[in-house]
């Protein structure tokens, strides 16, 4: 299986390291919009610049695209879509439909398929929503994220003048979570559920107390939520906030009996060392299933919903059945 | 969707109740080997004779069989496979390539579609499993059962003398747990990751000591485990062990990273109130999928993993996308 990173962040990073556990897999290159000769890979894969990628459309059997939910990729997925089997982790979720709609057009218009917002939310935790609700359609579920941190709301730290640096965790409130392990099905906004942790490095003579009240009261981000800041040194940041750790559990709650009498509790959890590379062992394993759906013929775009489980995996069905059922 | 029941006991009241969850869904009724007039329903369905269901052949989609797996189902399920779209929820581990053999063959000669070893475990475990070995292919998992009553060893302490009437609990050994949540991977014996609770009711006069040594050094089913044995009254048994409460943990560990640096725990968990009422809720969400499947023309055996998430839900794949993506 012929796999390309399009776009060469943290994702695409943990993309070329995952393929090295798939032994049925081959790197074929990166596609970079920055100059191709500036861009070294971690295993010394080949860098293309971006704008080649249409040389290699009969070599690569499944394209990863890297890229930003904001900018990058409303408009690569359905560009690129025409001319491979694509995979994005596409995760602005109101967007969703429209995303899918323009890439299932371009898909269609090239006899490709395509796979949008895959990783894990959207992703593992989507299809663990769905396998719940469909097993208990008389409930109601809980998806808490963390802890882990949150590239968004660190960024939106950064923004504010006197800051250096800053890491966001999103921490989910112990609370919330035992109660709804427990059984219980609460009403609980996201900030009833998550707290927020923050480690600011200021500018030597910044105003410390401005910057915390800055951070408390912006809207959305933080002011409805249980918000804690710390200021730290740059070197602290780096030694002990430097990873990008993450995680979450989809909980559902749901009723079975003649009168609803007994309760019972689903829960899918992640606690991962680095979200970037989860992502990208997500996005490997559906682009073996994309293959897979190509060489049925299949065409058009698709969800992680649309995959059968038996397609991730690079054992054969009479294995699977044999072992892990 | 016209459903129907082949056997009606706890699993076979379970999908009868199961069903009012589901609004698409219609019972057609029960089909029993005992004499009809005998059978009272929950919710009043018809009773059949299980003689009688041939009778029926255009008039159900899918007929869920709720039989055991020693003996019931390796016949029930390939014979009644050329007839009717069946699902089972045989469980008999060792014995599933030979039962798919058989039940593919019956279900082609028919033109219909099957599936076996439906539940949570084979079921929602072992997709569990396949999806968290699918994203991290190098590592290893790991199954925990219970806190729950399993059947067989409860029906192992009945059969011995003096015993009137037992449930055994199956329990995970928290320090084992713990150490696998936190990332280790051990090496562990199902016994090393489980103890065995009983309760015993015993008659009057028996001698309890030789009960107790007679289940502790029971081989196979006792022999191994750290086993407590507790003697109790019928009242007591009624009351407080009543119930049919499982669950368990799919729990996998597995790096990422260029030298495998990262690691990440993947975790489907389930607490259940009712076990037979809990794997009937599964078995009726898969009855959806294989009239699906059937409407669609396909034929022959499936499993779970066979099976797309999104032929789960009642709902339709945009609202899927909209709402749970």
């Amino acid at each position: 299986m012929k796999i390309a990173i399009y776009g060469y962040g943290n994702l695409g990073r943990g993309i070329e390291a995952a393929i090295k556990y798939n032994p049925d897999m081959e790197l074929v290159g990166v596609f970079t919009r920055r100059c191709p000769e500036t861009v070294k890979t971690l295993t010394g894969a080949p860098v293309f610049s971006a704008d080649s990628v249409l040389e290699f459309k009969d070599k690569i059997d499944a394209l990863i695209i890297c890229g930003g939910s904001a900018t990058d990729l409303p408009e690569m997925t359905p560009s690129l879509a025409k001319s491979f089997n694509v995979i994005d982790s596409f995760d602005t979720h109101a967007k969703i439909p429209e995303h899918i709609a323009r890439v299932d057009k371009a898909a269609r218009e090239g006899g490709k398929v395509a796979l949008i917002s895959c990783g894990w939310d959207p992703g593992l935790f989507s299809i663990a929503r769905l396998y719940a609700t469909a097993v208990l359609p008389s409930g109601k579920d809980y998806t808490f994220w963390g802890r882990g941190v949150s590239q968004g709301h660190s960024d939106a730290i950064r923004r504010i003048a006197g800051v250096v640096d800053a890491r966001q965790y999103t921490v989910p409130i112990d609370a919330a979570i035992s109660k709804v392990r427990g059984g219980e099905c609460p009403e609980l906004t996201t900030a009833q559920k998550h707290k927020r942790e923050c480690y600011v490095v200021a500018e030597d003579g910044a105003d410390k107390a401005l910057i915390e009240k800055t951070i408390k009261e912006m809207p959305n981000y933080f002011a409805d939520y249980d918000t804690s800041v710390e200021f730290v040194t740059l070197d602290d940041l780096r030694q002990n906030h430097g990873g990008m750790p993450h995680g979450g559990s989809v909980i559902r709650n749901g009723a079975t009996g003649l009168s609803g009498e007994n309760t019972h509790t689903i829960e899918f959890s992640l606690k991962l060392d680095s979200n970037p590379e989860f992502t990208a062992s997500v996005l490997i394993a559906y682009a073996r299933a994309l293959t897979r759906l190509y060489a049925r013929g299949e065409v058009g775009v698709k969800t992680v919903f649309d995959i059968a489980p038996v397609d991730l995996s690079p054992m054969s069905a009479e294995e699977l059945r044999a072992h892990l059922l």
